[in-house]
């Protein structure tokens, strides 16, 4: 059984969060529900796909993800469910999961081809991806066909040069792979050059540094570089 | 053994809510708890009552839900126990549990009756509430005597014409049941049209929908209906 | 077996809390977490040492807390497990564990040795103090070594007079003790008399009182003390 993260958009605390717990818990009981994010890029499947990528980099194999940045949803784009390896990462087809199954080389996309339509149009998360993801996570059958064609966001490059997340002390995650340890590089007519970590820099200090789950960012010893620098999830940086 | 649902006012993140889980898992270990919400109405237990009827709507039963939305902590207002079937609705005798306990067709409230004075007087969520649900949902005993006169809210109309909840993405939740598909709203000077899902109308434009736990909500595709209106949790709509 | 409480300043809904729950499921797959915190005092281990101590107060025993403000992630600052009767306490040597442990009557303070280098530089949170603490909570073996000299913080006051939280109605959470009953408090030129609680003044009206977990609050009646009195996480009080 492995462990289900959940990915959304839907907001810290949100209604939707508590619903899809509940779907989940009766659809497998005893398995382990983890909220990985829920504040990640609002609507904005391209930003969250190299979030999403970079998170799961160092999670405990193996895991199963359902991850919704939905602004679709209720059109037509499909439903998806990507097995990579031991790994299954479900949602819809509009990018968001495609650059984590490129960087888990990821098999194959298939379709969810669900037994009835799902309860409403506006929210596939309780309604669908989150019991296939449950099923998938333990075992049970699921309706799946090949994906015809290519997934969105198969062409998609390696790295995404825009904020795609601002932490709690405002440090600026961005979609890039950061450059070599050398390097330096130019924000708000700054030069900033790398550091190990925090400390290693004076209070108030700006710098940049490949962070945990292997992402160039930005950050101010002591201080809040999305403030020093007027930036917010959806800017450009490097 | 039915899952736990909490909704409260104590702010998501909250140690209160924290400190919940921690009563809970002592009283019944292997319980599921489910964090449904926790930034219902502030202290406003008639503007919660009407979200709380709609989110559970949907959910797997059965279910237990600890509800405290409780500005009179600590005074003589009773704190309850509502069974309605296989579920119960625990919370405090302020109108909080009243919609929902008609929805779900009822039975007959009850008075908790603690066997010792509850620890502090300004946190019986953690002292009282979450304890008795505890038990309820484990088949455990608690002390319970039937409810002398009507609970708070036995009277309270179907809907609520005001904004209940402010999601993520600005959608406007309100407390009323929708009207018929074809009517529409007048909101701000101007009139909105139903639409099934957000993608159905241009990016930017606002129209009102039948939420997925049956609310009438309203909403701007890929923009913010709260902003647009200028609209807050408490303020009239519908 | 004891459930393992998270407490740190990550952020509420922050993606370096969803991996925390992560490594732990895999360390110690049934081990029940409860996130009691993860908007403790930014940064400032010594304002959340005294809440932290308040908020574990009345926890059900036994318990493992993994503790995490860091600022100095990365440095020479060592990492503690502390024991303290039936339960442990695990976090960075910078005064963070330092008043609980002493309000537990705290045993010996020990520094892990981790059998490798931490993963990462920037997140010991996820790469040493969560799995350290998931292997306490649940019998497994643990490199410990009694700490020489003393822990950081081991000789801070009783009390702190500043303001350590400030929850979701606007109450002004201190890191004091409460004075005697009858003792009033001064602050922007009122003089506060204590309530039992909330319904206990009148609408609008300020008071303090001794909290659920035992420390010295300040609060307005259905208002917000922290917008009255201009207040936030970090300024002096009492």
């Amino acid at each position: 059984m492995s462990p289900l993260y959940l990915f959304t958009d839907f907001g810290n605390g949100s209604p939707y969060v508590g619903q899809l717990h509940g779907v989940i818990t009766a659809t497998a009981p005893s398995l382990p529900i983890i909220d990985l994010m829920h504040d990640a890029p609002s609507r904005d499947p391209q930003g969250g796909a190299y979030l999403l990528a970079a998170v799961l980099r160092d999670l405990p194999s193996p895991f199963v993800v359902c991850a919704v940045i939905d602004p679709g949803v209720g059109s037509d784009r499909l439903p998806l469910a990507w097995r990579c390896g031991q790994h299954w990462l479900v949602g819809p087809d509009n990018g968001l999961l495609a650059v984590a199954t490129r960087r888990l080389q990821g098999g194959e996309p298939h379709r969810i081809v669900a037994a009835a339509e799902p309860r409403s149009r506006t929210f596939h998360g309780r309604d669908l991806f989150a019991p296939a993801a449950a099923k998938l996570a333990t075992g049970q059958e699921v309706g799946l066909e090949p994906l015809d064609g290519r997934p969105v966001g198969w062409d998609w490059p390696e790295s995404l040069g825009q904020v795609v997340y601002v932490d709690a002390y405002g440090n600026l995650v961005t979609g890039s792979r950061p450059p070599g340890a050398d390097a330096a590089i130019r924000l708000g007519g700054r030069e900033l050059r790398r550091a190990a970590t925090f400390s290693d820099v004076p209070p108030g200090e700006p710098f940049w540094f490949e962070n945990s789950f292997g992402l160039l960012e930005v950050a101010v010893n002591r201080g809040s570089a999305a403030e020093l620098f007027g930036l917010a999830v959806g800017d450009p940086l490097a």
